[in-house]
């Protein structure tokens, strides 16, 4: 295994940045467009040439955000981030769905979601009288078509809306979201699917696609912070989370963030336009770490399935492992990698996504994400596979000792 | 009057923007700060080197706002702007009050607040069984204290909520915040504010306001759109319009916009810091401007108090003229303003902010704001009295051709 050459004056190595589904540094090409118009004033909404510049700024955008995601213009409604599309969707269409029949109160929504869409829809059975009908998925992650099928034609008049996600950020499950979505329409309920994993790393094709509405986060296609964006179906109904100047077709109100979507619209362009490269390298990349991993620690989990897998993403159990300390020990080599998602990060609780799959909670306290993306590199790897093997040593001596010594 | 001098080559002047209010450009220091993180990579919320830098930079933002603002850092919920802020206020509050006692669902609102308030209270009115008090204003758009004791006493026990910004965006009316606030509290009902426009102009002191929740948008301090901040009293209950990852005290859920908030926390400090040189220079420009109008349009009606207004506002009504058809006529000649609220631009109606003042809808169409701020010169002004006169002739020609062809 190569060793790790120091840097001059035998300098720490550079950081080791494998947590790319956590967030992803923005593209140059993104800084600059962005810093381009920071600059500049005038707010979208304004009348005077200054508006009416930010206003061809803020539209350019959106078609340039349109034709990546293979929707129309008028679907794309800027939001500030991948939580707040995610809530506007779920919350929007329950509200509309029921108001337009007050009988349509059950939302069905996959196991394995983002709590950006799980926490949405438990406020909604708490608070706004939904019935929620959690959708089970198996050993892989995947949301089995007959299950959805099986509980549409129980439920089907009663259901407000779907949501299930185009990919899972934690071990990378692609779900089969154009069979899922086309049961749907079957139906005749709109199916939402939370986008902002699959984005960074696969084609998507919105009107392809079957969906109703899907949700996008700038920051993890190498755009900024604080900028999103939820395609919505022209006909699809939305009640609006806030309220007030109607911007946005009335559906998202706040002064629009022209430098955001500037931002966001060229990330989004330079990660369209490398993405068959781009996947081609981190999948032998992430499939080198895998069996780098494997030789290494025999006993190690891959989870996930073997194929509708994300390119970028590798997530193992260690079994006798912490994962908080596994993460710890690799931060401490300059490996940065994740337990899960990082919304949830700090939280002891075992992953919902790894239950979801059938891994015993114990196990699965002892998992890692390593999350690729566009800066990664073979030396990346290297690193962690010289690292890794020690740190899951260290980690299974400390996890035996606090067993034996009755502390836990 | 001082004649325009053209620039090199006879080029077109600069475009002198009057519209500050709407969005104000960028301090150098905020943007220089912003692009500084921007580059960065790390999730806030993640565990890793590379997330805790990026976790120190949110919270000294948090600690540096916090200073600017008298309020504890455990207080400021960040946002993406005021919109969204004014929503959590109203709408979270609501909900939060009702939940505690379901008598409790009226508001008590301005009559000229901004839409972001006004709008999410009519949504709770039509969608959440809230009923609504309007507190009526006076010709100087100030809110009277005792119209407030006065319906507080009638309804105490089934009051949610009172909203009642600090300064109006339109005409600058700064309302007797403190007084109305002591009167809240008299009555132990939560008063939030709207202070979005009150923080470029006036010093905050949320402690020393007696507000349970103020509402603030970088842009419209020199710092970036897409951010915004809520402060929210540690005791008082908001129920969250993002669910998910748990952030901002469980209170908006969403990935940190890091850079968002260093430039936000970069352009209130140096706004709190030349506040009161400010204030000064752009009182006497206003002033400047206001009689400079007046000399020339003797039959011009100045809107707001002539005390207790924001320095940089001066608000104009021209008898017999249409605001938007003066307005495209001074972009023509270089100079940007506003007939009201950007978030309302486009949108033919009269002002309700002036229709509560009292004044007929036939006045309040020919109205103009001129918003300084902290790039205004005397050259603003300079040109603003050469370029209005003609332009107010011209808007009134057309406004009595257009009524003796009968075609309006």
């Amino acid at each position: 295994m190569k060793s790790v050459i120091p840097g001059p004056l035998g300098a720490v190595p550079q950081t080791v940045y494998l947590d790319h589904a956590a967030t992803t540094p923005m593209f140059p090409a993104a800084v600059e467009a962005m810093t381009a118009v920071l600059g500049a004033v005038g707010n979208a909404s304004s009348l005077h040439g200054s508006g009416r510049v930010a206003r061809r700024q803020l539209e350019e955008a959106r078609e340039s955000i349109a034709a990546d995601l293979g929707a129309r213009p008028s679907e794309v409604i800027f939001t500030s981030g991948g939580t707040e599309s995610d809530n506007l969707a779920v919350k929007g269409i329950y509200w509309a769905r029921r108001a337009a029949d007050p009988k349509r109160t059950r939302i069905l929504v996959s196991a394995v979601e983002h709590h950006a869409v799980l926490d949405a829809v438990e406020w909604l059975e708490q608070h706004e009288g939904a019935q929620v009908s959690l959708l089970e998925v198996d050993r892989d992650g995947l949301v089995p078509a007959p299950a959805l099928r099986e509980i549409l034609t129980k439920h089907a008049g009663e259901i407000a809306l779907i949501s299930i996600m185009w990919a899972n950020n934690e071990v990378g499950t692609i779900e089969p979201i154009a069979e899922l979505a086309a049961l749907a329409q079957e139906f005749d309920i709109p199916l939402h699917t939370d986008a902002v994993q699959a984005a960074a790393a696969l084609p998507i094709d919105f009107a392809g696609s079957g969906a109703a509405a899907a949700s996008f986060a700038a920051h993890k296609v190498g755009g900024p912070h604080g900028v999103g964006v939820l395609l919505l179906g022209r006909q699809v109904g939305c009640v609006p989370l806030l309220h007030g100047g109607g911007h946005e077709r009335d559906l998202r109100s706040g002064t629009s963030d022209v430098p955001g979507v500037v931002g966001m619209a060229a990330a989004l362009r330079e990660t369209v336009q490398e993405l068959p490269s781009r996947t081609a390298e981190l999948t032998i990349l992430r499939d080198d770490l895998v069996t780098g991993v494997r030789a290494a620690i025999p006993d190690v989990v891959v989870n996930g399935p073997a194929e509708s897998r994300l390119p970028g993403i590798a997530h193992f159990t260690f079994p006798g492992c912490e994962g908080d300390s596994l993460l710890m020990l690799l931060d401490a080599a300059g490996i940065e990698c994740s337990t899960g998602s990082a919304c949830n990060a700090g939280v002891a609780a075992p992953s919902h996504v790894l239950l979801a799959m059938g891994v015993r909670a114990r196990e699965a306290r002892g998992s890692l994400r390593f999350s690729l993306g566009h800066t990664s590199t073979r030396a990346d790897i290297d690193r962690v596979l010289e690292a890794l093997p020690p740190a899951v040593d260290r980690a299974r001596a400390a996890g035996l000792a606090s067993v034996q010594g009755g502390s836990r």
